[in-house]
């Protein structure tokens, strides 16, 4: 969220800010400018939303999406210097920075390549082991458990409730038929799976058990914010909060 | 200092640390970038220089040298992201920035426009009273220190020892003739002058008392390296703490 | 036109380009990327509308709405550098830029300072006196005129049906009480004098003669498409083409 | 050459234009601006030097080395939009571009992915098919001209005196030793084989025959200023032009 630009305006933020507990905000390399942070951090503090640092490689005219072939000294700075910018613009508001989710390719490359995601775990630890480091639940969970303990920071595993997983517990890529659900009833009915058994449904119909802390929904059209509304719903149902 | 960007290095940076008291570091919105923070703050720390930081108009092809207009909610928020990126990259190196100083146009304009003196100061305050402005002393400082009070924030004064000052205590234009001081011996005279007597001498000769918490000197050449040295060795025989 | 940016999407471009003869498009400074400028070409070509490169300060985050203080010799250098990359795209389509009309700040400040005046129309003239500059309608017309005949280049008059006019023939500013005329028949009524009599009405009532070659409209809102369209079928009535 | 930014003054440009043919003008994406590139220009036509452009990927702070992954619609775009900002500076001083270089990671992707290859080409084809596109001559030349010649395109073969090259013609990586060949009479005895035989003598001592239509040298430091004037006595002694 908060990914408007300058005069772009882009995302529901508004909408959306009511009904979720925690907003990855952009922090200006592919997104989002300081005017825009601030006004997305005073929305998401007067929803009482947990605010996480959205940062990404330096490319605003490719939205932060074209894999950069970046050094882990570069990896660390990039996320220092934009969790920095983030966390200050938030204290002034009086709250904090609790939690880094790469964005796009960063998030992409860090689940794929170990030194990426160690250059972002000693980033965080660099300035603070009470910020948590947002990821990708799979089936390879421990192993970055155990990168995020040299580190001495906790992970957050993120499920989506709107993406097929193979097997093998990773997401079926974009490119395959079926690979996002646009059906609503179903998304919801995989949401409520994961609420009540914590696991998702295969592409084989298998049932795999996911960690989730959280389920990463898109803000940015019409239907994503229906159905937000409809997860909203659920969780008040389950008096079960995701934070 | 700390104004390298990217392949490009500029500035004597390593051999004028050892030197000095307080370094002004870019914060990537004139110049320097992620990594090149890190490395000046490394440097800084490695020699006991305080930091501050030096945020900037967004205009890195213009160095920050071009007057744009912008609205005090924009200055604020660019005031906030760049101390915010420069302070969680400081504190990961366990220091911390002291103080705020703006670069060229911003700092020039901060001192004719009270509207963007005053969305600076608010910018510091929102974030944390203990860190300093810096600004030009002049016969208006206490018109300025009114402001400051306001905000609840601290002033730094700093003097010019090189550059040629009007009898009503501004500098005299870069445009006139001998605005700009360089015989060495002459600049090193002015400093001993505020050292032992908080003056300065004007164009006119008159003797004029100003408030010097710091003498700002650039550290871009090879003549500015020699001159930093003298007056280290002149603040020593004094033992007269600039900070 | 063509103001779109990466993923931001701005403007209606395509619904409007039927209706319009000249398309101002953005070059990459304030608005636009490569990509976007391929795609504004390609549906200006379709449509037969007239290309014009829209310059401006380079100024992404503020959208060249801020004004920067820049020399002759960087307006000369920014001006030909956009010019160029439209230019060479366009000739990739087999089409030509046929005007310029500098965007945001830079026009108002054209308009005001005639040393940028000159700087634009020197660039122009550089590259090719058969290139056109688009300019605000005013009584000073004339004194405009005589600088583009120094560099040898022609001037597109533009005329506002949609804002007050002064009696001394200026745009009445934004800031003022009416200034923008919302109402959609009032708009229409003064763009028809414009047609028939080539003159305006000012806020006394006193009916002002202004040359012009074009009527600007804004192509960002619904309701700024209706009036293209009306605007579209006047024009029509009088098979009096504006290019 | 021309990779100066801003205030960022880089290379012996001045220097070296007098003992060379060709030279590669940044186009400000990688480095340079619009002021820089008229400077360039203006230095390149007075020294009779062939002027190319050297487009890049949209990454000025990484100098344009690190590989982004973009799609062949955004290289042709990319390419097109620099090329033209550099082909008209270059026509309002009476003089044009005459050929395409791709610059650091660009360079390095086209010569090992083809449809970043055919992208280069498809943009210069697009604008002007007397533009020639200069690549790193190899063992695969016949391959890359059976590309260009589907689109209309020629080539131009350049060809590294300072780089080590393994048997099957293709430069051996930085990463190894003796990658780069420092001594300055072993390159100036590999120029002159070059010049003489048309052959480059590879790690193994292996006499291998390459088109060479051009010798690349950097022109960032002063060995290579050096280098670049005996290259320049023996191209003259073998009253060989390479253009």
């Amino acid at each position: 969220m908060g990914e408007s630009f300058g005069i772009y305006k882009i995302g529901l933020d508004e909408q959306i800010m009511p009904y979720i507990d925690m907003a990855n905000l952009a922090c200006g390399f592919h997104a989002s400018d300081p005017v825009t942070m601030h006004q997305s951090i005073r929305s998401a503090k007067e929803h009482g939303v947990a605010i996480g640092a959205h940062p990404s490689y330096p490319d605003l005219v490719g939205f932060g999406r074209r894999e950069m072939v970046c050094s882990s000294e570069e990896i660390v700075a990039f996320v220092l210097y934009q969790l920095g910018a983030l966390e200050v613009l938030c204290q002034s508001y009086g709250v904090k920075v609790r939690y880094v989710k790469p964005h796009g390719a960063l998030y992409n490359t860090m689940m794929q390549d170990a030194e990426v995601f160690k250059a972002i775990a000693k980033a965080i630890a660099k300035y603070s082991t009470s910020i948590k480091l947002m990821i990708l639940s799979s089936t390879k969970n421990s192993e970055y458990e155990q990168i995020a303990n040299r580190y001495g920071i906790e992970l957050l595993y993120e499920v989506f409730a709107d993406r097929a997983y193979s097997d093998e517990g990773f997401l079926v890529s974009r490119k395959e038929h079926g690979a996002v659900i646009h059906d609503h009833s179903e998304v919801l009915k995989r949401a409520k799976l994961l609420f009540e058994e914590g696991v998702i449904e295969t592409v084989s119909g298998k049932k795999l058990s996911l960690k989730v802390d959280t389920i990463c929904v898109h803000g940015d059209n019409e239907s994503a914010l229906a159905f937000i509304k409809s997860l909203y719903e659920l969780k008040n149902d389950y008096s079960n909060r995701l934070r």
